[in-house]
């Protein structure tokens, strides 16, 4: 997820934004959009595959928080956002065939088929807000850059078709903080929860801290001990790893934008 | 379900007590039985319902909340017990076909079938355990009878062919400890969680709280309000009504006794 500063639509309402989105006024990364609601991960899978991925994030919560699942066919959401149209709302998609990215696409109305089932997934976006929120520093946004991403060794609980490894994102923590922000985190299971790990890079299999696999690299200061969230990521990673015969995601940053505030994602 | 006293099993491991019941020594209720194990409700169906049900499950989470669900045709689980059959380790079944009861059983191996999936849920018995531990009165424990349980007018999220009015089951508090019990039960959200209602029956469409639609009436004292939590009864009063073709469940009274422990279920 980039997360370029984008503060001309921070302050309009979830359905306003998603209207301009629909219309193609609005092509970039949503990151700074709406402030203070949740933005979401999208998975769009052909039904025969649907319940095997249902099954595989009912197994892994922590890394695959499943807001909400749509009836097969269904482009509307009826609990994460009113009157919004999944295949028109989210200003960069992208397709894959067989497990490789055939294009990308503003709109996916005309790719739409009845047997589609869409999973939006939880954001690491909306925890962070809640850090800032109590005044625990998240690195990559003061200084401007993605959050660092790595693979590790923790398996994740197979479903079927799909399995593999975690992915984790990383935000350095001053070490007086890192209980309050277990605690602040701990009380949002819907968007990844409290960490997967706090300390050892090695002790999950990751050999440089300073090369992450996905997103920047980030400064750990002296007094800061890095801690690991469970990523939105690893979903993604692990679908296209089985290589369905169709699948459409949003395109990396570019989130769909739903009308439930960050807040709301703790009760 | 049914709870009387069962002292005799009180303090064996849910791995024990599961060989006893496999072995046929063991046909009765099992409350009370491995203290401060989680005990679960069953529901099995076949494969072509069972993406449905994990939908319905994925949306009404307070009522139906999902411990583990197997793969098609697998009798074992992997989280929540070690070297258990689902088959054989509940000491009494109910088999329906077409949404009527065909029959009673304490071993249903016979009727497996390569195409079921089952689903492990979460149980009130867990949170009363954590209720009495927080010094909070459990009346129908007191009392030695079903909890009372009501049918209500909230609907639940539909899901296919899954669709009903969410049941509650009532424990009355006293009014300085309704807090405290809102908190204790919702931080256990894998066990239904906080009360779905505080106080008035009839906002929820109940019409008698003296006379409940399952389970037993107890006393409500001067001092107290009922509290209304969400039912494990919902799911299998909404899989019997849309009559699908197969279905095992657990009888009530005689659950699943897990491996987990309750306090486990909080985190």
């Amino acid at each position: 997820m980039t997360r370029k500063k984008s503060t001309d639509y921070s302050d309009i309402t979830p359905d306003a934004l998603r209207k301009l989105i629909r219309k193609g006024s609005i092509t970039s990364p949503t990151s700074g959009m709406c402030n203070g609601y949740a933005q979401a991960n999208l998975v769009v899978l052909p039904k025969d595959k649907a319940f095997d991925f249902l099954l595989f994030a009912m197994r892994n919560p922590k890394a695959c928080p499943l807001l909400e699942v749509t009836d097969p066919g269904s482009r509307e959401l009826t609990y994460m956002a009113k009157n919004a149209d999944i295949a028109t709302d989210i200003p960069k998609y992208r397709v894959y065939e067989n497990g490789e990215l055939t294009g990308e696409y503003t709109d996916v109305s005309m790719l739409w088929r009845d047997d589609l089932v869409s999973f939006i997934i939880g954001c690491s976006f909306s925890f962070e807000w809640e850090l800032i929120n109590a005044d625990i520093p998240v690195r990559h946004i003061e200084e401007n850059c993605n959050v660092p991403m790595y693979n590790t060794n923790i398996e994740c609980e197979r479903a079927g078709a799909f399995h593999g490894n975690m992915v984790v994102s990383m935000r350095p923590i001053p070490y007086d903080l890192v209980s309050k922000a277990v605690l602040v985190t701990g009380a949002m299971p819907r968007v990844h929860g409290a960490p997967i790990h706090i300390g050892s890079p090695k002790a999950i299999g990751i050999r440089s801290i300073d090369a992450p696999d996905y997103g920047d690299p980030v400064t750990i200061k002296k007094n800061e001990v890095p801690v690991f969230w469970p990523c939105g990521v690893t979903p993604q990673a692990v679908v296209m790893a089985s290589k369905p015969e169709f699948c459409i995601t949003h395109s990396p940053g570019h989130m769909f934008v739903t009308d439930i505030k960050n807040v709301n994602l703790k009760y």
